[in-house]
């Protein structure tokens, strides 16, 4: 827990009865001093209120706080929407005692209903006294929607000596696919780093991480990331070399909660890295991966901790992509389930069902086509995906 | 039932072994004369052999009998898979007495596993036995796999004065999408046509149906849609409007069975329409269409009998295509649920909720930005779903 600090950085998290049962669902992390800034955002059409306020404040490169609330996406919801989402920002900014411009917002959850501001309003106060160094842990529980754990990491690095901390938290659970879907991750670091610098390193490691990951390939109106660094440790990015190192921490602090976002994907039983290899294009490694990683029915036979290989080669080969089915093996983990396109025999698919019965593995699929390669991470299809998803809103 | 007959076609189904049970599982089709014929196969580059063979046999433009088996899809399967594919239509056109040529093959089932050869040469006598006029019954009952009921549609038209019949069985259930996925369906009519107007009403059919229809988003190795014209009835496409005439036939069968495929896919228990309409462009609609009908979100709401259309407006936001999200307009069936992009409200809600109850009804989707419209045919995504397809094989 005591790892998760970062030096100048307070959070917390709240129940201000967005939720049911008196569960956390609003949450505030805030710098001492004003933070430097970078985030990516939905791509898609529909954007909820919070995510249009971020992207033009977000332009000034800085930051002090953020405030999120759960329960509710403040999405479709009109200029209300748009006002209720400033004035979230201004009730922070307020009992915090700093400049209104400084604080971006989020938002998570149903969509279509009016935010319950009153409620908000009445719970800022009591927010913002519960700020404390560890309170990332309370933040982490404030964002979860269909969650059923916190997630939140913590890593050090050093850059000339001095020690910086890189602490983050996400929440994902449904609507999760590449582009980044129904997901927030907010990062804190004491590093001291250009608004510039950390957007490019946040790019690349968003690429690295959640857009290779899928849960049901639906993609949300509210996903946020957002990294602040306030520099408090003295650590400074100054040199492409300081880069290339702070690059490695963050990919290790996104590609750590993307897969804590599969491994908890709605009804997920099974976190599950799909490899295609052997590619003649990039493209062609993405999008079989991406055929592979969706498919609802290779996904549902790993539920049913099946080794129905012919799926996978059935979805490689709708991806519109090179493919020579004459020519796939395949792989769960180091069993070769799969070779030249035909199945290895019944003693080799009880060795590869053995491997699907595992929480974790590997389905490796090598096109035998060319050198190019493309990984994702992808969960299992569950009875209880449907279950979560039928009853959401009831 | 009496109209199902097609003059000078017979057809029959029995149980040969690949299915569990004393189920049908082997079919036939056969016409007393040479028939033209035309088909359409799966996209997928992963091919079953029946689909390889079709596809070079159908140049000639002329057959006589189809000879098709549920249980195993004949896919994967290397060298021997199309020897047996050869040996199955080898098989059938010895006991029936006709040139080899003259007989297509098209199986249904579990990837990757060898043709049961064996079984079916042993049970092929019996099939040919077992024709009949009426028979096209005992057809559609053996190519089901995890189908729950047979489907089969009849019609009759006219053509200067002379009755020709049109009579369609097909399978389907799962592994469906636009693009044709794991569907068999074949047609047989006494109408007398050349195999290019066959062709070319087919592919029109098909476009205006089975490609408009999604289960589950994925597609088969197998698909495969034959249409056979023996010209028995004595009525002749001899013109446009003739043909057009045909057109109009063929596009009620095609469309009935591809409505009888969705309301029984996998664990469906809602067959809905989807339209978008109000778009800038054909394509942009159809790409809205198609993401909102694969939606799993939308799908599972669907299933929850949930009026949940801010899932509908993020699927629509994410399609790739031209969307203002402050002019949607969304109805169930005549009920508008949200206008200019807002809820109308929980009254509205109320009787929303009462059309998502019914079994059959229509998501209309208004972008009003222009004049495009598409639509297509989706089911829900159930429980159900997800513990057939987790148990396929075992």
């Amino acid at each position: 827990m005591e790892k998760l600090v970062v030096k100048g950085f307070s959070a917390a998290g709240v129940a201000a009865g967005l939720k049911e049962k008196g569960k956390k669902d609003l949450g505030l992390v805030f710098s001492q001093v004003p933070a430097n800034v970078a985030g990516v955002f939905t791509r898609n059409r529909v954007k909820a209120a919070p995510v249009l306020l971020d992207r033009e404040r977000i332009k000034s490169g800085v930051c002090q706080a953020v405030i999120v609330n759960s329960g509710n996406a403040n999405c479709c919801t009109g200029d209300q929407g748009m006002q209720d989402a400033r004035t979230m920002a201004r009730l922070a900014a307020s009992e915090l005692g700093i400049s209104e411009d400084l604080v971006l917002v989020a938002s998570t959850g149903v969509i279509g209903e009016p935010l319950p501001i009153k409620k908000i309003e009445t719970a800022v106060p009591d927010l913002v006294r519960s700020l404390k160094p560890e309170g990332i842990s309370g933040l982490a529980r404030a964002i979860m929607t269909t969650d059923t754990v916190p997630k939140k990491v913590s890593r050090e690095g050093h850059l000339e000596g001095k020690t910086f901390t890189v602490t983050g938290v996400a929440k994902g659970a449904g609507m999760i696919r590449p582009d980044m879907a129904t997901m927030l991750c907010f990062v804190c670091t004491d590093v001291e780093a250009e608004s510039e610098v950390l957007k490019e390193t946040l790019v690349k490691a968003a690429d690295r991480s959640f857009n290779r990951i899928t849960i049901d390939g639906d993609t949300s109106t509210n996903d946020t990331v957002l990294v602040m660094a306030n520099g408090l440790s003295g650590a400074a990015i100054q040199s492409p070399a300081h880069k290339n190192m702070f690059q490695k921490v963050l990919d290790e602090i996104f590609l750590d909660l993307a897969k804590q976002l599969v491994r908890d994907g709605e009804g997920a039983t099974k976190l599950v890295e799909v490899i295609v290899r052997g590619a003649e294009s990039d493209t062609d490694a993405r999008k079989i991966a991406d055929a592979i990683a969706h498919s609802p029915l290779v996904k549902t036979a790993f539920f049913g901790e099946d080794a129905n290989w012919g799926r996978i080669l059935a979805a490689a080969g709708r991806a519109d992509a090179a493919v020579d089915p004459d020519k796939i093996d395949v792989y769960f983990d180091d069993v070769q389930m799969v070779k030249a396109g035909m199945g290895c025999g019944k003693t080799i698919e009880a060795e590869a069902t053995k491997v699907l019965k595992k929480s974790e593995f590997t389905l490796a699929v090598d096109l035998n086509m060319g050198h190019e390669s493309y990984s994702m991470y992808t969960c299992d299809f569950s009875v209880d995906y449907v279950k979560v998803n039928a009853d959401y809103r009831s």
